[in-house]
């Protein structure tokens, strides 16, 4: 069996944000790479891999997984932050790629072959107002897409007013303001004129993004409950969770999250409880491939489906990893999608691909990408600040001033 | 470090029923002040504070407000009566009050500093009927309120009739009659009217005044969902806060509760539970700064919100003391105001201010509130009798006779 | 019917700890008295009693006690503290003393009838050491009691050292030391040896005065199992009852609580839940013969008995009013005795009488016990001072300075 | 007010492993220190303070300590991991240093002033066989201590074997063989011989270090309650938690748990079931100051005490930041203690002090604790190897090779 030999992380992107662990063997030209992408604490995921990790792994058997994910898990004492999740991830993802190419397979093979032939995934559609939303709807629609994600004003959904126009005493270093009220009235009026205009056979998401005030949660997926969302994404932040207990008691409105969370604690007893109905854990994040399987199956039994997130800030291998887990799951939900530039996918041969609607693997050995590491040196480039990105999403503030959690 | 020399209660205002405790201690000049307001019982309360409390207190060191408040709470033996609790949390702010002069800072940044830039506080607009309450909301509009209270037909809020004019068995010394299924008709239809006069954005609440059966709570919170309110007070009394369980699987409208309650016994099951939304309970009556900080992180965890009680009979100390909880606490939501005549702030130099709906801390160290004892003793004028004020109040009874529970 | 025509309160005992309410009426010599003892707060429930109810009782129908407690239930706008619910508790004795006068009964018959023909009651041995303890042990057996409260050491029960002998950084205005660990093992050797000596057939109890942490009290419940007990008294204190769930998973020893209580959100979850056997509110401090009775009732749905609180600081018209409940209540379970001196009886004619280890009234109309105001007066002397009695008692510490909830 | 103008770590002791957070201000001379010591990724800590937060703390008034937490706490989007609860706990206390010396007052004092004289402290008592450990019991005994932990055969307690030595299937790379089998007999049979030496009055407690399998350690609590442990520590691992509720039906050994905690989703169950007694994370962990006084609060409402987690790998400057919690929290517990070197010592002048069982702050102005730079670099040297350290410690397993959750 292949002895490892090397762990390490490739750095590309941009901005550098994406963070690629490559695992190498002992077997001529047998590696394996993974996701360890964080965009707010890159460096700190790599010194996870190469300070702790790294060393604990060189001269282990590369297909010992579960053992070695155990290890890992234990091997920084306080568990599932998501810097050291994000490490384990990454690199449970490269010795499922390892395993993958050692069995000449596709890793969907291995987690027991595939269960659906292509991989449905929702768009993400956005508006400055209600006609530009509506115009990318029907772009959306005419690619073939089923279930699109409706956002008006910006990302977040009306309600957000940049902070130099507010009236209101909110602090200096702001960049934008977010009103309850108005968001409150805004997105089920979205809605109600989406339903007008495509009638109700194409399939809508919404995305709070933790926003809200907990009882403002339950009145709003309430009040969307008439609407027949496909799902509501994070109606609640990671902190609240316990409200969903409250919420649905009053509502159907299908329910998705888990883009915020790292750990056990925070969604088994969603899941036991039925309270939730898809489980939007980044792969990576929920300690990659072995751990997002048995979290799978624990949704299985009651009846929750996987939406694992994509998009934004992710890079093309942990795409491949959530996609493998999507055809081979019995209860996958619906896959997010992801937006790479032609120069990125370059440098990610083997990438996912996605055609009308779907998204198809590169049916190659283990993960079935690679990472070509002199294009993706070359995606490099200096004229990012990552401040200039982060604090104006950090810094949403309710017209008091008061910080909200996004 | 400063000890205690002295403790003491100046009754002020018309009718005498504002009572502020001042600590002084053997540093010169340095002392504190805080609220120990209680209109029905303003004698007892100094009793409590000169008679039990001053001898224990005299001699301790100031700074030691947790061991203080211990000892305090424990004095009487028996716990958390109102009476007891107005006098611990009078001194309570006192010597919040010392410690924060001994710091040279507001009190607010030794709670941990400014949450946010100003303090938001809703109006209260009543109206003998839906005319003149429009014309009291439009005028809180005007002066800049995003939150405004809603009554009708006096303070209670429409099914009152004054006793004498009501065609039913109630008692000669009534003073009004409160009819249930008026009221319960009356109050959505307020709303109603509300929502198309000033549409969906400014936000209304309203206040039950723990009139209503609890049966009757559970049916109007659920009548008053689709107008949105920013919150419901007091739907049910002290007594019957077991029935927010059933109330919660069929309203989602925010409830606001505490006004009346001075005992952990009565909020914690209502917080983790998650039954309530804002928390309002009078600072002085839930023991002062070092209690209410205790029960506002109580809050946060599970996602309730501080709207301490003030207006009424409130005096301008205990005004301070919410304020700079205010400030400091991440998990505020809304603070009630207070109508001080010219000569009544005049008597409490650097009182909280209050513009376009926010209120401003005067920023002096301490409470940054002082009494001018010469001015407040002016205050007091014998034209005062206590029954004159709380006897009509105190009896509405039901068209049968029957007492109602406020 | 007669018509109330004054409220007043008469203080009495060596240092006017006793205070007694006397309700006149418009009918000649028709009166009634009532208990409002509050020793730590004498002056502040007075002024309750005269200030705030007075003006509201004075022309009103002395006969309508229930609607009356009820309008003084809520006259102070909040609820339920010890204050206010003493001086409630005080008129309302006197109104059912009125009641029976006015009827020829006494007041048990109106309450139902006797269930038992005499009060069985428990005595209060003491001791410095288990000799000590032992006598008086015999001593009560040899007067009938076949109930026994054995405590070792001071009141408190094994544990205590005055603050002068420790050698641990306690405050010097502290005057007794607890040290939780050394009570933890005096009170099971304690009753190992009374059983060995008295063997099983007397029944013991125990007062641990809430003194334990709230696992300690799960601990020592559960080692006291072999001893029997008749019950373990206030083994939590009024903040920590919710531990009673986890103590009765654990502990067959029976429970006795309430001597702290004054509200039913204390003894309402531990009633309904059968988490204790024996209620313990003093009649005063619930509210009196009115509250008692329902309190009593609820308690007999649930197969919980009473135990009303008395002793101490107790006079004897409140010891009164709890054996007329004794006499009429089918689940009542026992009664505490008190030491009244003998110039303390003659002021208070009809007193109840003990005779081998049984209480019995009077048998004359009301409440069968008058007070004999010039008696009464001479009982007072001023060689008293309040904080001579309560400073050492509320002061306990742990060895290392913190204050324990007494 | 203070403007943050520079945040920084200053990595030291001889491996490197502490690493102090140092925030400067605009004000001359003023500065504070906090603890952002994690020893297994302290690179990445330090990226976090540095890459995340520094440029976001920047311009700040370093007053404003609760919205910055706030800030911190979603500014990495994920919450909760220990590298960055540490970042955020090292920066708290830096910024409560600064208020404590800006209000010229200890820290303590504006948490509420002091609870208790001293703060008692734990001793751990280890041996390789009884002999070994009875020894150091009675030197700490001689000390003056009245609470030791008590480990048997290295730190773990029993049970462990020397994988060389271990006539088993374990692998080759591991160090420890830990037989459950034999340290569930080896712990009550230690405490057996621990009281026959030592009496019942010596309080004891003892570390499972979460090894056990989740129905032994229902098991082990249940067969060491007749040993009145003061407490049983990390009887469970962070994922199997929810056992407690099955543990505490059967055991009143009391609870203490929380070492590996960084999230509110691990302790706030616990707590508001009553489930544990004394709650163990560590202050840095637990996310500084501000985070753990809302803990204690939570705590004090449900009768769990404190025990913040010192010893082994923490700095003096973390050890300050508990002391001052230990002072001012009055549901503290106890304070488990840590063993610096002499050089270590003077490299943070005015470091808390150990006389006879007892902790002592310096009574400075904020923490009271400061870092000398030039004696800290003295402190690092090169001779030290992380992995020589935990791998050891991490890799223990069960005789087949199976991995301990440690």
């Amino acid at each position: 069996m292949a002895k490892i030999t090397g762990v390490k992380c490739i750095r590309t992107r941009h901005d550098g944000s994406w963070t690629i662990v490559k695992v190498t063997t002992d077997q001529d030209g047998l590696y394996g790479i993974g996701s360890a992408t964080d965009m707010f604490n890159p460096e700190a995921v790599v010194q996870v891999v190469e300070q702790l990790f790294a060393p604990l792994l060189i001269g282990r058997e590369a297909g010992q997984i579960e053992d070695i994910w155990q290890m890992m898990h234990t091997s920084g004492y306080w568990r599932h932050g998501s810097i050291t999740q994000t490490a384990i991830g990454g690199i449970d993802m490269a010795l499922w790629d390892i395993k993958g190419k050692e069995a000449n397979l596709p890793v969907y093979q291995l987690l027991g072959g595939a269960c659906r032939s292509a991989v449905p995934c929702y768009g993400h559609a956005d508006g400055r107002d209600q006609e530009e939303l509506t115009e990318a709807v029907h772009r959306y629609i005419e690619e073939g897409y089923t279930v699109i994600r409706c956002q008006l004003g910006s990302y977040g959904g009306g309600g957000f007013v940049p902070a130099v126009k507010a009236n209101v005493p909110v602090p200096s270093w702001s960049a934008n303001v977010f009103n309850e009220a108005i968001y409150m009235n805004a997105i089920p009026a979205m809605f109600e004129k989406l339903r007008v205009t495509f009638g109700n056979d194409i399939q809508f998401t919404h995305d709070v993004h933790s926003h809200l005030q907990p009882i403002a949660a339950v009145q709003l997926a309430k009040r969307l409950d008439p609407y027949q969302l496909f799902f509501l994404e994070d109606i609640l932040p990671p902190e609240q969770i316990g409200w969903f207990r409250q919420l649905r008691q009053q509502s159907s409105t299908p329910q998705a999250v888990g883009e915020l969370f790292t750990s056990p604690h925070e969604w088994t007893d969603l899941i036991t409880e039925r309270l939730i109905d898809f489980i939007r854990v980044r792969v990576s994040k929920g300690g990659g491939i072995s751990a997002c399987r048995k979290l799978a199956a624990l949704g299985e039994t009651f009846g929750v489906r996987t939406a694992w997130q994509e998009g934004g800030e992710n890079d093309p291998v942990n795409q491949a990893a959530a996609v493998h887990l999507d055809r081979a799951v019995w209860n996958f939900g619906i896959q997010e999608i992801n937006h790479f530039r032609e120069a990125e996918c370059e440098a990610f041969p083997g990438h996912v691909e996605r055609r009308g609607g779907y998204l198809y693997l590169s049916e190659k050995p283990g993960l079935g990408i690679d990472i070509d590491e002199e294009k993706a040196a070359l995606l490099v480039d200096d004229g990012w600040s990552r401040s200039a990105y982060h604090i104006p999403y950090k810094l949403d503030r309710r017209p008091d001033g008061t910080l909200v959690r996004p």
